[in-house]
């Protein structure tokens, strides 16, 4: 055995003492001989162990939704884009006949859009829309059976991709059907881990993912993660905690990174960049009276979007009590679908009335248009660009420029046409989202106030001796902010913005608009999510705002119902079958005795009506009514039946003789009550209790004893008294 | 009397009937004559002030709260200029002798220090640091007396304008001691209120007041209300409400649009823009393998802030343990401040050691520079630039470079050096932000990186056959983002970095990079903040990390104090007074008799103990111990020797025969509970309820008993169970 002379450990390790194969240094005798070594490797990999063990329960998780969903997303935007061209090619194709181009135009999106309906709905039958609104509801404590079921998942991937490739013909987006989906991944990786590691099944942890879901369904679609966090919390919840906003930018951020590092893998893109790259002035963006321009801009987008949320509750209601609509929609889906879409194909027709609609760009290009920082108004003021046969992508701006309409003409007639447009695509029953259709209407809104503004003062504002001319793209980015945050109330999409194009120089005046915009929009509309809750008549609880103070001054025992059922572990067994028969509640609270009345704990309906029906467990009772048999046997005929039975032949329980504790004693499970309120809590507290617990019902007790019930029916009365006291007597 | 010929109701309104002075028109006539324009404009005017009045309850707090920062912020700035610049005339115009440009250099600092100290120690104890761990302690719901009071406020601004006027010398900042001067005016005017408005005293509207005046500090320091109002939500709070978060943000751009307009009226800018411009390149701004080196930055900064957090931690236990620093600490602060400041102004002198700090630039300008977008190693690579003897306003980063020490080697001694001098400064007694200058040092940390990968790759990471140089000021962006957001425990940084510098296109890099520092200081040390609420001993109550799942599983029951002494009303009052006497709690759980110990209420300590020594007002009573005398001058002495008294004499109780209730019965009021945990409720249910509605401490009942008490002592215990789980046995 060759030596090296020197016995240093790591030579040992390595197996540098070669040679010698009589005498082989096992693996058992290199660490025995160092134990060192050995003891610090073991350390390392424990702490290691730890450590993964450790960051694993949730990150992991976070990382691995993040990443999916963009792979999913990447993918519907890669199909989306080859059907779009496939279309395009069709059209351009087809010949100069205006019957087949007219065709070939209208019948692509009709046979999409159909397709997509029929498809989804018949797989799951609350497809259609958003998603956003019964997501908020979910989060807020309601269960939504199968809503969040993994078979739905196909439904909504391939509709919304059908939706998404007839593109601005239909005028609707990706983002709601997309955070849908991105929760129903959520839900179906929690249960899969659940099943896996054997976890306890935890509904606050849940609805932790859910949270994160939807700040991944905006940050893979916008490509934003701040803005993904920030829009999701706004619109689906009213109390965050900290955890759940780190959390949601970890995944917001896996999520978008991995969107982005695709287009790049792709080709498409040099490095990792932003959607809608503008390019505004850095130096002087804006001059000091132009915030005075953009806060107007911000009320007009306030007023408008009231005017759009009333008719779209207003239309949607109609659509829904109508007889000939409401009859199409409910026996035949896909060709109501097939209609409206027609309708909005042929007024989109090109060489028709689409021309004065820039109705050959498609929904991004509209934006990027929109954004665009030179004035056109300015640019057609001595020239007069025709517009051309073919979408030029380096000039997308022509196509907003009809010679006999002028710029101005054009914008008005696409935001008059595109208001009822966008109302009757909300009504088709298919997956897509309505949020960014709202923010590209707004970026055309503040666009015309912008290219006005332009002509206006056309040596731009002069502030200071230095002339900075007047960027209508930047009136278009804090109109689309405005627009939809006001539709949406929220504030982030003034984020949501500056994410999407790069460029934060404007950052106090879009705020500006975007705050003015929503103090008309809150003050005056429930926000579009609200607005289908209250037409899709789901649960909700509405806000108390800060102004009501008289909050703190109400009190659990003013609205509280105090007329509720309870059942004493005392009861004979008539007097319990009595009240199950009767009433409907799920679950009874169970008080000591019927003198008391002390809470003890509560006992579910289902559970109770089993322990009832179900054999004693000694037999010395059914002996009396049949040996052999028990209840059941004597009783006969099926569960309905027999609980009929039991409520109307009084002699059953008599026979019996017996009291509720013995039948819990036998095995019905009592729940204990973990939170109660008490007469004097006050209204602001009982409300902050059930939106930060995702409570439903709460009983109230004074001195122990039951004495009434608060569901958000009590709640909400009381809010609405709020908000519109009672009238003086 | 002329008339005009038509009775338009417009031209009666506005006085036309012109002439006529022997039948003038009078108003009421005119109202009289066209009841429905009258009715009209009242209809306006009640609407209108309707309106006003629903608006204004907060809006106009919140917009005048911002405003009157804007200005305070504004002013405080305009002076600390001023002194600066009389501070450099004084040091350029000295005369070249190196002990008198020494002296005015050291000197200056020393004095403003020492006096910043001294004032604002004499006015208010607790005046020294940054005030934001007190602030977070009282948005929790502790009471610290006198904190917020308005007397504190002139303190607070001289010492930290004094502060900032020794600016790089001492190297401390602004925003810390300015929020909590943001907080101070939100509680005085919230108390002008009350007594104006005669609203009812409301505690959860005071919070949210303050909630407000934090983002208004952040926002109106930086200009930056996004991320002044997710910033103060990340630091101050662990839960917030979608509500408090609006108002935030209305609050701060008040403000920021205030601070940034009057820069521009007094001609300091062209327009509102941003404090620190970039000018990155917008098309390629990095390339994908760039990622890698921004994550590493994340890393470095976290690994660098853990060291930081241990070593600013162990220093201030040093100094309050040290006999020599304590001493002089708790004697003679100024001493202790001028002594600091002395070593710190000492080796900043430019011609000595300060040149290889680039001590010369102030505050803004240490951030400036480091931003820019050019490599400084590459431009010194062929050319050496000579010192310039005077600070070149045109070429900051000159300041950088020393021939014999390069660039790197400032920047690394500038790490090194600055690195023991903030914790040094950090242990001063003076009103002082910490936040900014961690924000610098982590751009100079970002900065070292960014030098030394444009040297190791120069000419640009070269991706899709585009040569793109690399920007070391992104990394100095993200570093600086990282390492403050570590520290503080935050990701809005990110946000706040993009704010400051108006370009937003390092997005998705800077992102993941301060997530990456997160995760390592997050897991390794408490924040900056919660290190000094420790330090200080301030009450908090610690988070419960999403992955201890098992906080679901463990209840109040098991955690809960069950020794609970409880006043019943049927007790006599020998019992009581023991009770009082031996115990020393705040309240008192009221409950029904000995026997069923039903929790009624709770009894304030204080109350009761006045009530015990009131007359009784049946004088029936009094008889028995003295005529005209009562208790009180029976007993006599002063109240402290009464109560002792009552509690040594068995006898006295004994001759009064009377029971708890007939003192509860003679106007000693009873609180009603109006929540109360059961048993069953989990330790996760119970935090949320503590952190949502800042509660200090609740009873456990039981079936109506009052079996226990929950306070932050047994959470915290709970939680650090949690943590590190007992050992098993």
């Amino acid at each position: 055995m060759r030596s090296l002379g020197l016995s240093h450990p790591m030579e040992e390790l390595v197996g540098l003492r070669e040679g010698s194969p009589g005498n082989p240094v096992t693996l058992h005798e290199l660490w025995g001989r160092c134990p060192s070594i050995r003891r610090g490797v073991q350390g390392v990999l424990e702490w290691l162990k730890r450590m993964l063990f450790r960051v694993g329960e949730d990150w992991y998780f976070l990382t691995a939704l993040g990443v999916l969903m963009a792979l999913i997303s990447y993918a519907m935007n890669f199909v989306v884009e080859r059907m779009l061209l496939a279309h395009n090619w069709l059209y351009r194709e087809i010949g100069d006949s205006h019957l087949l181009r007219f065709l070939s135009w209208v019948v692509y999106p009709v046979a999409l859009v159909s397709f997509s309906s029929g498809f989804s709905q018949s797989i799951t039958p609350f497809s259609g829309g958003s998603g956003i609104p019964e997501l908020k509801t979910i989060l807020s404590g309601v269960v939504l059976e199968d809503y969040l079921d993994i078979k739905n998942f196909g439904a909504k991937v391939v509709g919304l991709s059908c939706t998404l490739a007839s593109s601005s013909t239909i005028f609707l987006g990706k983002v709601g059907p997309f955070v849908h989906i991105c929760a129903m991944m959520a839900a179906y990786m929690g249960r899969v881990r659940i099943k896996t590691i054997r976890e306890p099944e935890n509904k606050s942890k849940q609805n932790e993912m859910l949270v994160a879901a939807a700040a991944v369904g905006v940050a893979t679609v916008f490509s934003a993660p701040f803005s993904g966090v920030l829009v999701s919390i706004e619109v689906m919840s009213s109390h965050f905690s900290v955890w759940d906003y780190w959390r949601g930018f970890f995944a917001a951020t896996c999520g978008a990174f991995m969107f982005r590092l695709l287009s790049v893998f792709n080709s498409e893109e040099e490095t990792i960049t932003v959607l809608y790259k503008t390019s505004f002035r850095v130096e002087v963006p804006f001059d000091l009276p132009e915030i005075f321009f953009f806060v107007l801009l911000g009320g007009i987008c306030g007023v408008m979007s009231c005017a759009y949320l009333f008719c779209q509750r207003f239309f949607l209601g109609f659509v829904r009590s109508n007889r000939f609509t409401s009859k199409l929609l409910a026996t035949s889906k896909p060709l109501y679908s097939a209609l409206a879409a027609l309708v909005l194909a042929s007024l989109t027709y090109p060489p028709g009335v689409g021309r004065f609609l820039a109705s050959r760009l498609s929904m991004g290009q509209y934006l990027n248009s929109l954004l665009d920082n030179n004035s056109w108004a300015l640019a057609t003021r001595n020239s007069s660009p025709s517009w051309p046969t073919e979408l030029d992508p380096k000039n997308l701006w022509l196509e907003w420029y009809q010679p006999e309409f002028t710029i101005f003409g054009t914008l008005a007639f696409f935001l008059l046409m595109k208001f009822w447009m966008l109302i009757l695509a909300t009504t088709i029953p298919i997956p897509a989202g309505y949020f960014f259709p709202i923010f590209v209407y707004g970026a055309a809104i503040g666009r015309l106030l912008g290219e006005a503004l332009s002509v206006a003062f056309p040596e731009g504002i002069v502030a200071g001796g230095v002339v900075n001319p007047i960027m209508p793209g930047s009136y278009a980015l804090a109109g689309a902010a405005a627009f939809s945050g006001a539709v949406t109330h929220s504030i982030s999409t003034a984020l949501l913005a500056f994410e999407m194009t790069g460029q934060m120089v404007h950052g106090l005046p879009v705020l500006m608009c975007v705050l003015a915009a929503n103090a008309i929009a809150q003050s005056c509309q429930p926000s579009f999510y609200d607005g289908t809750i209250i037409v899709k008549k789901l649960p909700f609880l509405p806000w108390i705002r800060g102004r009501y103070i008289n909050s703190h001054l109400v009190n659990v025992g003013h609205f509280m119902t105090s007329s509720i059922t309870t059942l004493a572990r005392d009861a004979p067994l008539q007097e319990v079958i009595k009240v199950v028969t009767s009433t409907e509640v799920a679950e009874y609270p169970l008080v000591e005795s019927t003198e008391s009345q002390i809470l003890v704990g509560t006992v579910r309906r289902a559970q109770l009506l089993q322990a009832l029906l179900a054999p004693p467990p000694s037999w010395a009772l059914g002996q009396q009514v049949g040996p052999g048999q028990g209840w059941r046997g004597w009783l006969g005929g099926q569960p309905g039946e027999r609980r009929e039975r039991l409520a109307r032949d009084p002699i059953v329980p008599f026979c019996l003789q017996r009291h509720l504790q013995d039948i819990l004693a036998e095995g019905c499970p009592i729940e204990p009550v973990t939170l109660q309120l008490s007469p004097d809590t006050t209204l602001h507290q009982a409300h902050n209790l059930f939106e930060l617990l995702n409570l439903q019902a709460l009983f109230v007790t004074s001195r122990g004893r039951a004495v009434g019930f608060v569901s958000w029916v009590e709640l909400k009365k009381a809010i609405s008294n709020l908000t519109n006291p009672p009238a003086p007597k």
